[in-house]
Order: structure tokens, then C-alpha cells, then sequence
């Protein structure tokens, strides 16, 4: 059960035609019963930002925070794609709006897919009266909509946190390009508190921050990236606080499994970054780490070579202090005080070569902490990445 | 010939036991008759900066900018050593120093190879005599010398500028974490221009921002990093843009043979941005697209997805309005106007599969310029760094 769990949602997932051979490529999340909901979303900072990107951020400042569904689209990401792509996203909301008594404002619209490829509008219009029919709430639903909005995923992304008194459910998708930046790649959450917009943007917000703004994969931060939240309401009002931390156990849920589908992974890495001057340092300098593509060839490799992790730990701009450095995988230290702590390299390699890896850093600077998510770089990446046709 | 050629320089190169299999592990570029000649240098920008980094930015302060000598190890980055490795790079410059009568801060010292690891410092003071001893200017010393710097490097790298008047000469090594800023993997070179020491460090710095500091392969930037140049004065006073020019020339020719010889790369591209708002916000731009492993992977595939291209360009940070971009592989436009342009996809495909390919962009923002060289993501750079033992 994902985004149908908590109260007061129906969704939906259908074969439009936008993918060859029948694969699943439309989907709704709506309010049920239809009607305007509270809403925020987070969306990608690419200058190159996507039409649906454009339209949904238009959609939300003009409703004023309401919104009755989103409708998601895979096969073709409609980026790149000029004045004709705008208008196929207008329309893709009308269409949607139309069938479900609502103003277009009050439809959010997401696509994915290859970049630069025209919409085949047509085809995802004449889904539109099936999607809207075949809407429900059973887990068969959710994990039909959880599927068509799918690219190189290898199986659905779904979360679920339930709360006193209410609930957070939330899809998502994406394995490539991922190092998303103030949103991410295409995650749809729904709750059944009741919350104003601003609120809801607030904890959104907050969710994002600890979660998919956490992760990184290769680096690129896509021209799509789109996370949204809807409120029915149907639970009541509810702690802001309980509310965002919901939220964000449900994103930090699904990034986890975005990292673990990642394109060619084999293992997911959690650096962790204590000791530094700041918050902000100690991010930085998980991400330079996490985002090497020396420290990725050791991960997939199982290679314990610390050595690229201090050099990128001295390269990420955080206030460094070489002799104050610690390194550890897991609970294994390596280094300290800027060299070699005397360990059994066979073990530790060992340690690596499991699929879920914790690298511990401490800059001895401060009380700075931060943790980025990643995975290792191997031959997996290279091969799904280097011809799209 | 390289080093060697200009006027009043001799160099060698011999195996001392650091590398095992008596594999050349031990350089010397050395001013010839003995004595300090005008000297500068760059160095990494990386926190966790070596030893012998560390120790050769003193000596050029201590000295004036007067250096006799360069000696280079294989083999040992000498790097994340602690105290120890600090006293094995000053005992490394005292060897030298004595043998041709310099004071120790005369003498420059460069370390390549792992991290972490203890520089065997008995081989390398043991080789010291010999080393000095086979110093020479002929064609095979300054080929010994080049060879002697290799780690993963297929082959010596090595350029000759001749100017009327004067030359430069150089050589260089680097295959791997390359991603220079400031400075850049470690070169040697020399020139016979008669220059004061401040002078050389300014050519030094315009040579190398037009050459190792545009050239990336997989964004690290190493704990080593080095460029030193020694003047001899043989040649007499030179126009001092004419050096920076032949220097930037040099260094361009050393550069471009590292990015052929990097690590599994299949193929070089050179990333070309125009009509920024700005010349940094083009190199920043030409970056971004450079060290995209979307890109990379994309060149290795000679894939024309030049989608990706646009969000690297997007997400770059710079000034940015996507319908005014213009994306050409080579000469044949793909996008213009933010929008694909109608082409023959198999004939850029196969520009694509050569050895030397050029992405042109132009943001359409302003008169802003700037390239980047940048190699392919493959296979091959998996096998080579996904473990180091």
C-alpha cells in the first residue's frame, strides 16, 4: 500500500501508448472524492527545467496551494521539447481537470522519460478517460500507478508510515541522473492530515532536505525532478512537527530504495561526516566524498584504498585539518590523525563487499554533522547509460 | 627531447626500489652547471596536500623562488604520512641538495602513487648517489626522467615549445584523479629564458589556468598535485608574454596527452562553451558538462543524447534561459532554440566514434568563452580503479 493508505485517495495506472509494447505509462493519484485539496511540491533548480516542471509550479502559486491530483506520465520526460511542450502539459491537466470537476490550476502534471523527445500528446489524452475510470483505492491501484510512472526502475517504489491518527503513503521513481537539488526526481506522497498549504510546503520541505536532497547517484540533477504532496484531510488536523517527521521517514524510505535500483548499482553507501566546523561543511564534504568517482570504483571494487577518501575530504572546501582526520568503514577506523591506523584489510574487505556500506569520517573540527546516500560506480552504470538507443 | 632541450639542464631517471620489479621510480630535472636558477611553482588546492607538496611550497618561499633541482618519486604519494612523511620529503631534498652542492630549500620534491602508504625512504636517499651521477642533457636522460615519473600512465609524456630566442620543455605524468585546480597532476619543465622568479610564477599561473586547470577526468583533485618550472637563463631576457605563451603551449601539449593516456578513456572531447554571460560562467558551464558521468558515458557510447548535454548546462549555476541554447556535436547543430534541430543521427554517431570530438554550445546569454577537455567514461576506467592492490 503506498499512496491510497492514507484516507481520501484514489489512483490509478494504465498502458497509454507513450511506451512500445503495452508497458504501463500513465498515472493519477487524485483526491477521492474529487475536489481540491491542500498541496505543496518541491522541484527540480535545473535552469533547463522540464514544460511539466513549468506548468505545475505555475499550477500551484495560481490555486493558491490546492490541488486535486497529479497526473504522471513515463516514456518521455517532455524537456527540451519548447512552446509544444508547454502546451502538451497545459492540455494534459485540462484533460484530467475536466474529467474530474476541477480547474486546471488544480491539476499537477509530472513526465519522465528521455529528454528532448516530443510528447505524443494524443496518445496521452486518449488514455485520460481510462485513467480517470480505472481510479481506485486498493493496493492494486497504488501499485499500478506506483508502476506506470517507472523508467530503468527495476521494480516499484513504495512507503507507508502510519502515525497516530494519521497517515503518510508515497511513490517514487528514478535510477539515474540523481543528485537531486531542492527536489528530486518523481515521488508522490499523499496524507490524510488535515494542514494548510503553507504548512504542508514547510514539512515538505523539511522531508526533502533529509531525504532525497540526501542522495546522490551520479551527480546530475535532472531537468524533471518533481516531489509532490497531497492532503485529503480526512484524518484531521494533526502535530505540524509529527507531521513533517512522517514525511520525511516516508521520503527517506524511498530514497533508499531509489539508491538501491540505482542504474548498475551493487551497493549502497551511507557517508557520514562528524566533527566538522558546520552542518553545512560536514554535508559538503559527504557529498564530495559520495559523489567521487574514485571513492564509487573502490565501493564496487570492495577496495578499502582510504586514501581517496581523505584526498576528497580535503578537497570538498569544509575547513580541513589533515592531522585531525578520522576514517572509518563501519566500525573499522583506518585512519587517524591524518594516517594509517594499523587494521586487518581482509576484514574490512569483507565489510565491503556487502550491498549496504557505512563510511565514517570526523574532520575533528566542530560539531558539524552531515550524511549523504550513494551508491558504488561499476560496469552495471556503464553499460545501462551509454546508448539510449 | 623535453626537459633536456633547452639550454642548461640535465636530467635522469632510475629505479631505487620504491616500485618493485626495478621499474624507474626516481626522476631528476637538475639546473646544469649545478647551481639555483629562477623557479616556480603551482600545487593542489586539495586540503589533505602531500608531504612533499607541503614541503616544496616552503622551500620556494624559503629560497626566494631559486631551485637547482627537481626529484620526483613513483611509486609513493608520500601522502596522509604524517611527520614521518614530512621528514622522509626534507631528508629527500638534503640528498640532493649535498650531491650537487644546493642548499636543501633549493630543491624542490614531488611524490606520486598511493596514499597512505610510508615512502621507503632507504631506497630512495640509496638511490640518490646514482641518480645524480647519470644526470645528463641527451635525448634518452630526459626520456629516463619522463619514464621514471609514470604511475598507471601508458606512456612518457613529454613537449618542446621552441620560440626564437628560447624554449620550453616539459614532461608530466597523471592518468587518474584528475580534476586539476590550481595546479594539476605532476609536470616538470624548463625553459632557458632569462626571467626573474616572480615573472616565471605569473607565466607559470597563465599557462597552467589555460591548460591543467581546463582539463578534467574524474573531478578529483589529488593530494599531489605539481607543476615546477626552472628558468636557466641561458638564453637570455625574453618578452615575458612571449614565455607565457610558449609555457601555455607546453603545458596545453602535456595536457592533451594526459587526457588521451587517462585511465580506460576510449576517446577526448573537448567541451566548448559560447555566448555565456561571462568567461567563468562558461567555464563553469563547459565543467559541469565535462565531469557529467551522463556525458561521459554518452561519449563512450558515441550516443548523441544531447538532452543530457542541455541539463548539464542547465544545472550548472551559470546565467541560463533554455530557448536560447544552441548544442552542436562537431559542426552539426542537434539543438537550437532549447529544442531538438533535425539530424542525421547515425552520421553524428559516427563523428562521434573518434578518437577527438568537440561539443560546441552556446548559451546565447553574451560574449563569454570557454573550453574544457574531458575524456570518456567506460569500461576500462572501472577495471583500473576499482581496486588498487
Amino acid at each position: 500500500m503506498s499512496v491510497t493508505a492514507p484516507r481520501g485517495f484514489a489512483a490509478s495506472g494504465i498502458a497509454c501508448g507513450i511506451k512500445e509494447g503495452g508497458a504501463l505509462d500513465l498515472a493519477l493519484v487524485a483526491a477521492d472524492p474529487a475536489g481540491p485539496v491542500a498541496a505543496a511540491a518541491t522541484f527540480t533548480t535545473n535552469g533547463a527545467a522540464a514544460a511539466p516542471v513549468r506548468v505545475s509550479r505555475e499550477h500551484l502559486q495560481a490555486s493558491g496551494g490546492r490541488a486535486g491530483a497529479v497526473v504522471v506520465n513515463s516514456g518521455c520526460a517532455n524537456a527540451a521539447t519548447g512552446a509544444l511542450g508547454m502546451a502538451a502539459a497545459r492540455k494534459s491537466c485540462e484533460a484530467v481537470a475536466s474529467a474530474l470537476g476541477l480547474t486546471s490550476a488544480q491539476v499537477l502534471v509530472c513526465s519522465t522519460g528521455l529528454i528532448g523527445i516530443e510528447l505524443p500528446l494524443d496518445r496521452l489524452l486518449g488514455g485520460i478517460p481510462e485513467l480517470v475510470a480505472a481510479r481506485g483505492a486498493s493496493e492494486e491501484a497504488s501499485l499500478l500507478a506506483a508502476r506506470a510512472i517507472m523508467t530503468t526502475d527495476t521494480h516499484p517504489k513504495q512507503a507507508l508510515v502510519r502515525q497516530s491518527g494519521f497517515a503518510v503513503g508515497g511513490m517514487a521513481k528514478g535510477a539515474g541522473m540523481l543528485a537531486p537539488n531542492m527536489a528530486t526526481m518523481l515521488a508522490v506522497l499523499t496524507t490524510d492530515a488535515a494542514v494548510a498549504p503553507v504548512d504542508l510546503a514547510v514539512a515538505l520541505r523539511f522531508a526533502v532536505d533529509r531525504s532525497f536532497n540526501s542522495l546522490t547517484v551520479d551527480g546530475c540533477t535532472s531537468t524533471n525532478d518533481t516531489v509532490a504532496v497531497l492532503a485529503s484531510g480526512a484524518a484531521g488536523p494533526v502535530d505540524l512537527d509529527e507531521l513533517a517527521e512522517a514525511l520525511a521517514a516516508a521520503c527517506a524510505h524511498l530514497a533508499f530504495q531509489l539508491a538501491e535500483d540505482a542504474e548498475g548499482t551493487t551497493r549502497v553507501a551511507r557517508i557520514h561526516v562528524a566533527g566538522a566546523a558546520s552542518d553545512e561543511d560536514a554535508r559538503r564534504a559527504a557529498r564530495r566524498v559520495a559523489e567521487s568517482n574514485l571513492v564509487k570504483t573502490s565501493l564496487y571494487g570492495a577496495d578499502p584504498y582510504w586514501g581517496r577518501i581523505l584526498s576528497e575530504l580535503g578537497s570538498a572546501g569544509a575547513a580541513f585539518d589533515m592531522d585531525r582526520v578520522t576514517v572509518a568503514y563501519g566500525s573499522t577506523v583506518v585512519c587517524a590523525g591524518g594516517v594509517e591506523v594499523s587494521h586487518d584489510r581482509d576484514e574490512v574487505a569483507a565489510y565491503l563487499s556487502g550491498p549496504e556500506v557505512e563510511i565514517n569520517c570526523d574532520l575533528g573540527m566542530g560539531d558539524g554533522r552531515g550524511t549523504i546516500l550513494t551508491t558504488d560506480l561499476g560496469h552495471g552504470y556503464i553499460d545501462e547509460n551509454m546508448r539510449t538507443s
